[in-house]
C-alpha cells in the first residue's frame, strides 16, 4: 500500500542551507507533508513562540527536536554547560509539543581515549536532565548514530547499546531509530522488538550511497542507496510504532544545493514509492 | 613493560605503493620486525614459492595472508568463482606457512540490498572452502570490518557477529581482531574473552584518526588517533592470544607517501611506545 505524504515528517536538516523555518513550514504545507522535526538553531532564529505558533497554525505534527546531547566534556565545568543547555532543549521542545527530544549523546572529550568514561558521562548527563524532561513530558530520544561516529559525534553506536540505557535510566526515555545508522547492525531486528512501541520515539530515513564519499554530508534520497528501508520500517512496526517516517538528508555536494520544493518534492514521491 | 620489534608484524599494505614484497622482507629484517603479512598480489609479482623461500630465509613469521573473502555475488557462477579463488588462497597460504588466511567476507552483491542473503552467502562460501582448509592445516580468520564497510566490503561487522559463524561452521575458522573495526563495539571486551585463546587467530593495529577525511584510505599511525590500543591488546591477552601485532595503515595522502624505511622505524617506535 503505498504511503501517504501525511505519514512524512520533514527534518529541517534536509533543506537547512536553503530555507529558514518559516520556509520549512510553508514547504511542507505546499508538499502535503504532515510533519516536521526542526533544529534549534532555526527555532532560534525564528524565535520560539513563533516557531511554535506557525507549527500549529499549519496543522504540522512535530515528530522531534533536534538536539540535545553532546554530554561528554573534558571537565565538570564543561559537563554541567552541556546539562543546562539540555534543560533549555527540553523546554524548548515542551514549548513546541515535540513528540521527542532526539539526543545526539556526544563522542570523546578532548583528548580522550576513553570511550567506557565517554559512555558514562552520556548516561550522567541523561539522568540530570530526565526529571525536568519528565515533569515537562517530554520523551527523551536517544539516537544510537553510526559506529563511524563514535570518536566525534556518539558514542552510543547500536540500538541495544541505547536500550541499555535506557533499562538503567528508567521512564521517559526511548530511542530514535534511525535507517542509515543501523541497517548494516546484525541483531537489528531484535534489538527493535526489545525496543517496543513505548521506546521507538522516532523514525528516520535516507539511504547509504555506494561509494560515500565524506562520512558526515553524503547521505542518500531514499531509493538511491542500498538501504532495504521497507524492510526496516516493517520491524518497527511490527514492534507496534506509528508515528510518522522522518526523512534527514546531510548532503553537502547534492541535495542541500539543489531547489527545496525539488527535493521536497522527490521525498514525497519515493516516500510513496520505496519507503 | 615495552614491546620488541620482533612481536610486531608488518602488513605488506602499509608500504604498498612504494614497496614490492622482497623489499618490503628486507624492510622488515633492517627493522627487526618479527612478522610480516603479504598481500596474495604482491606474492603473485614475486611468486609463491620464491615469496615463501624469500620470507623463510628472512626468519618471519607469516602472520596471515591477505586476503580470502569476497564471497557475495548477483548469481551462481559469480559465487563459485569467489569459492574457486578462496581454494587457490589456501594453497597459497599453506604454501607460505600463514598462521591463517585472512578473510574480507565481501558486502552486498551488485544491485541487491539484502544484507541477510549477502550474509547467508558468506556463510555458505566459507561452508565449502573450509574442508580444503582444514585438510590444508589453515585456519581461516574472518575479519569483521567497521560497519561502515557494509554495503561494500564486508558484511560482518562485529567479532560476535564473526563468533555466530564461526560457531555455526565448526572447527578451522576464528577471527582476526582489528582495533580500527572494532574499537567503538560496546560489547568488545565480553566479544572478545568470548573468542578466546583458539579463535583469535590475528591481531591488527592502526589507529582511527578525528576527523577521518575518507572511509577507506585514511587510516592513522598507531599513536595518532582515538584508539586505546594498550586496551584492546590487554583484552586479546587476556583472552590468551600470543601472536605478534600485525600493524596495517591505509593512508593514500599520508604514510603510502612517505619513504617506507621512515614508516617502518616509526611504527615499531610506536609500537613501543604506545601499543
Amino acid at each position: 500500500m503505498a504511503l501517504e505524504s501525511r505519514q512524512l515528517s520533514l527534518n529541517t536538516a534536509t533543506v537547512r542551507e536553503r530555507w529558514n523555518l518559516a520556509q520549512a513550514i510553508e514547504g511542507c504545507q505546499r508538499h502535503g507533508i504532515g510533519g516536521i522535526s526542526p533544529w534549534r538553531d532555526k527555532v532560534a532564529e525564528l524565535g520560539l513562540q513563533e516557531s511554535a505558533r506557525r507549527i500549529r497554525a499549519a496543522g504540522l505534527t512535530v515528530t522531534g527536536l533536534c538536539r540535545g546531547g553532546l554530554f561528554p566534556a573534558p571537565d565538570a565545568a564543561g559537563r554541567q554547560a552541556a546539562i543546562d543547555d539540555n534543560l533549555r532543549a527540553v523546554e524548548e521542545a515542551a514549548e513546541l509539543g515535540a513528540a521527542c527530544l532526539v539526543l545526539v549523546v556526544g563522542g570523546l572529550p578532548a583528548g580522550s581515549k576513553d570511550i567506557a568514561a565517554a559512555r558514562a558521562m552520556v548516561q550522567d548527563g541523561i539522568a540530570a536532565i530526565l526529571p525536568a524532561a519528565r515533569a515537562a513530558g517530554v520523551p527523551i530520544a536517544i539516537e544510537p548514530l553510526h559506529p563511524m561516529y563514535a570518536a566525534d559525534r556518539a558514542c552510543v553506536n547500536t540500538i541495544d547499546q541505547a536500550l541499555d540505557l535506557c533499562d538503567a535510566l528508567g521512564a521517559g526515555v526511548g530511542v530514535a531509530v534511525d535507517v542509515y545508522h543501523t541497517w548494516w547492525d546484525p541483531n537489528l531486528e531484535r534489538a527493535i522488538a526489545r525496543a517496543g512501541a513505548e521506546r521507538i520515539l522516532a523514525f528516520h530515513i535516507c539511504d547509504w550511497l555506494v561509494p560515500t564519499t565524506d562520512l558526515l554530508l553524503d547521505r542518500g534520497m531514499p531509493g538511491d542507496g542500498v538501504i532495504d528501508i521497507p524492510r526496516i520500517r516493517g520491524m518497527v512496526e511490527r514492534a507496534g510504532f506509528k508515528g510518522l517516517h522522518e526523512v534527514e538528508i546531510f548532503s553537502a555536494g547534492n541535495w542541500w544545493k539543489r531547489d527545496p520544493d525539488e527535493v521536497l518534492a522527490i521525498c514525497t514521491e519515493r516516500h510513496r514509492t520505496v519507503c
